[in-house]
């Protein structure tokens, strides 16, 4: 989650010389970037460094990301009418620099890649809010106004999601990870029609054509914990607030779980992490499936050594 | 939830007037302001104009609302030793204000008059914070670091918690409900530790002494229902993220449930709100221990005419 950032010195010497966003579209910048927690911290797989977002440069978006505010889009989407003017060119020709990062990268990897991007009912809200939101009311007012309108705009997003994954598969990664970030601020039912449906079309698309695992990842989502297992992914990524080893009594044992340590807790002294994390360890320590994994993005401010000693721990453990 | 408040111009009127805290502290205004909602929209009960933070008197700290800002908490607490200093006086002494303003309604209201406090967990977290947070990073950082302050702190709310219920029994409340609104935050173990166990101890404690029936919320917490059920307090009130027949499911007959539209929607235009409302009315309708709610409370930029079509609608309703 968020491996390379703002936490790391070396980070944020690079970010003295690029934007955030000239990183990501620059494959060798984005390529290196993505070699820092390897190299600093050891981990057992590279995450691909960019962002959820740079998916709407396939639909002409354009965005931005302003220093302490988060990103921005120009021209959010409003009215049915701009959804219906909605268009996305091929990934091919629009994310090719992702697929460049990543071919650099295998060679220099002696550990597995993991490609992701956002699940539609999260880059929709970017889409709709323009940024960051806390209460995402633009979204829930357009998707209760123009129910419609928000199917069809979930669907363009859904079709180029799969051709963005189908890029970083051939790009090759060795997994893809689906973030839908914002899925725990619906309500019951529009969660079921407004974020579950696209990702089970994701799901069943990427059984067909998929040849790498996909890990599925709803965040502030536990209470749908059945509904999401019945997607049958690769492996389910959980934040903080379920108890794996419940989940894992409703999942089959051929889909992973990941998770879930509270990365607040990285905030705390050294001491704390490793009795915590050891807590989940423990947990987690009979179940084959198990992928050690925080429960969301590293803070900026949280100290590099905190990040360091979780894992230091997690991989000198032994049950 | 939030019954009276800025979205009602009548309200914003008397804010030109008294600030918010002088509101809650004035029992003449704190009842005229408590009686809005029951003249201008006809609502089944009154809710008591106040705030959950008015318990932070009882400890001797100081706290204000700033315009835009939200709470305001001097000296918030860093250190156990911050935590064993801390003392509070008896509710009858530092709280009669909001006893005054109960025995002022009762012989206006013709509709039950429901008094309400915070949560400890919710409360020790403005303590933490000093306000309002998004990550409540210094709050999960306390009780990680100084897991045994932090349940003293706890029980030190707890305690004066119940000694606030009594005193507004006393005065003549026809139920109670308990807010812990930022329970969601906190990871799988945490929250059994510093929420659930704490809300444990007051429904338990109620039994004994409480005459009135007690309505414990819990926000973004449905994925503990089972928890919460299994404390049997006389009602549960969930925000809309569950589904309150899934609900009723494991929970038993003579247990409410409240709940629990999602308050982003009222920004719709009204025949959506209506639609929504429906549905759930419709959901519900077999139900004999349904009490219409909405999942949290009525933002201020809503539209009153859209408050207004719901509670007609819902009054209206018949299944």
């Amino acid at each position: 989650m968020r491996q390379a950032g703002r936490y790391m010195p070396e980070y944020r010497a690079l970010r003295q010389k690029a934007s955030f966003l000239e990183l990501c579209r620059t494959p060798e910048l984005a390529a290196e970037v993505t070699m820092l927690p390897i190299d600093l911290l050891d981990v057992d797989a590279a995450i691909i460094f960019s962002d959820i977002l740079v998916i709407l440069e396939l639909f002409g978006k354009e965005f931005d990301f302003i220093e302490g505010h988060g990103p921005k889009i120009e021209n959010p989407i409003s009215t049915p009418e701009a959804v219906k003017l909605l268009e996305a060119r091929d990934a091919k020709g629009g994310l090719q620099y992702v697929a460049q990062a990543i071919r650099l990268l295998l060679p220099r990897l002696k550990v597995p890649l993991i490609g992701f991007c956002g699940a539609p009912f999260t880059i929709a809200s970017y889409m709709i809010e323009g940024g960051s939101s806390r209460e995402f009311h633009k979204t829930k007012n357009f998707l209760y106004t123009h129910p419609d309108a928000m199917h069809q705009l979930l669907t363009k997003i859904t079709d180029a999601t799969i051709d963005y994954m189908l890029l970083q598969q051939e790009a090759g990664v060795a997994a893809i990870q689906l973030f839908d970030s914002w899925a725990g601020v619906l309500g019951f039912q529009a969660f079921h029609s407004f974020s579950l449906r696209y990702l089970d079309r994701i799901v069943r698309q990427w059984h067909r054509i998929g040849k790498v695992p996909l890990i599925l990842f709803a965040r502030k989502a536990g209470l749908f914990a059945q509904d999401l297992v019945q997607l049958r992914p690769s492996a389910l990524s959980f934040d903080e607030q379920t108890s794996l080893s419940q989940i894992r009594m409703i999942t089959p044992e051929n889909i992973a779980l990941q998770g879930n340590l509270d990365p607040e807790l990285l905030y705390a002294p050294i001491p704390i992490i490793q009795k915590e994390a050891t807590r989940l360890l423990q947990e987690m320590s009979d179940d084959p499936g198990f992928i050690f994994n925080l429960g969301h993005g590293i803070k900026p401010d949280i100290p590099f050594s905190h990040v360091k000693a979780l894992v230091d721990l997690v991989k000198n453990y032994r049950s």
